[in-house]
């Protein structure tokens, strides 16, 4: 096992919306994505999930028991969105991601509206 | 809950090897450090620690089957150290990490050499 550079794995694909494994951290996977433009309306059930913005800006609509609200995340800003919570990520240019949830966790999670093509419903690739 | 900039929790404290936790993900704690010099050996029995370099670079020196080695993450770059393995983080110069383990693991893990005053042994803590 070795150090994995971040640039160096989101150099080595070029889909949108599509996770890479960079490793694994017990029974959670550790995931990169390129991402721009809408993600889809989804829920996982059973999990949390984690982000962190390593470029450009993300933006999560969420679904609350309030009302929906969206939180914008800088290059460098973290969040994690509670299990149960409806979200929608959002990308208004080019943005890259870490990802973090249990290993088989569904991009598109439990429950989802319809997935769009450019939108990869998966658990995550292994890096090339 | 609202995003939290990694870059303005790591400018709320000063203490090296003293992680605070930014974000929780199920039962993990996502933490983030400054770190400076050596860190101490030490084994986590019980679980794999993950590590992201914010800022700067981390050596991690590992005792594994095969003897010893050090393992070099630049900025950008991340490693899990699997459970049971003995480690000792070191970083040559003012650096910066993100480190991902349950909630609870202790930063001097289950067994550790003896604990140098510049070390915290701890769980993390708030961000103030």
């Amino acid at each position: 096992m070795e150090p994995i550079s971040l640039p160096d794995a989101l150099a080595s694909f070029t889909e949108r919306w599509s996770p890479r494994i960079v490793t694994t951290v017990n029974d959670y996977d550790v995931r990169v994505a390129k991402v721009e433009g809408e993600h889809v309306w989804h829920v996982h059930d059973h999990t949390d999930e984690f982000f962190l913005v390593l470029d450009g800006e993300l933006h999560i609509a969420l679904r609350e028991r309030d009302g929906e609200r969206t939180v914008v995340l800088p290059r460098g800003s973290v969040f994690t969105v509670p299990r149960g919570t409806e979200h929608k990520p959002y990308a208004p240019a080019p943005a890259a991601i870490l990802v973090l949830e249990p290993t088989g966790t569904l991009t598109v999670g439990d429950r989802h509206d319809e997935v769009p093509e450019h939108v990869d419903a998966t658990t995550g690739h292994a890096l090339a």
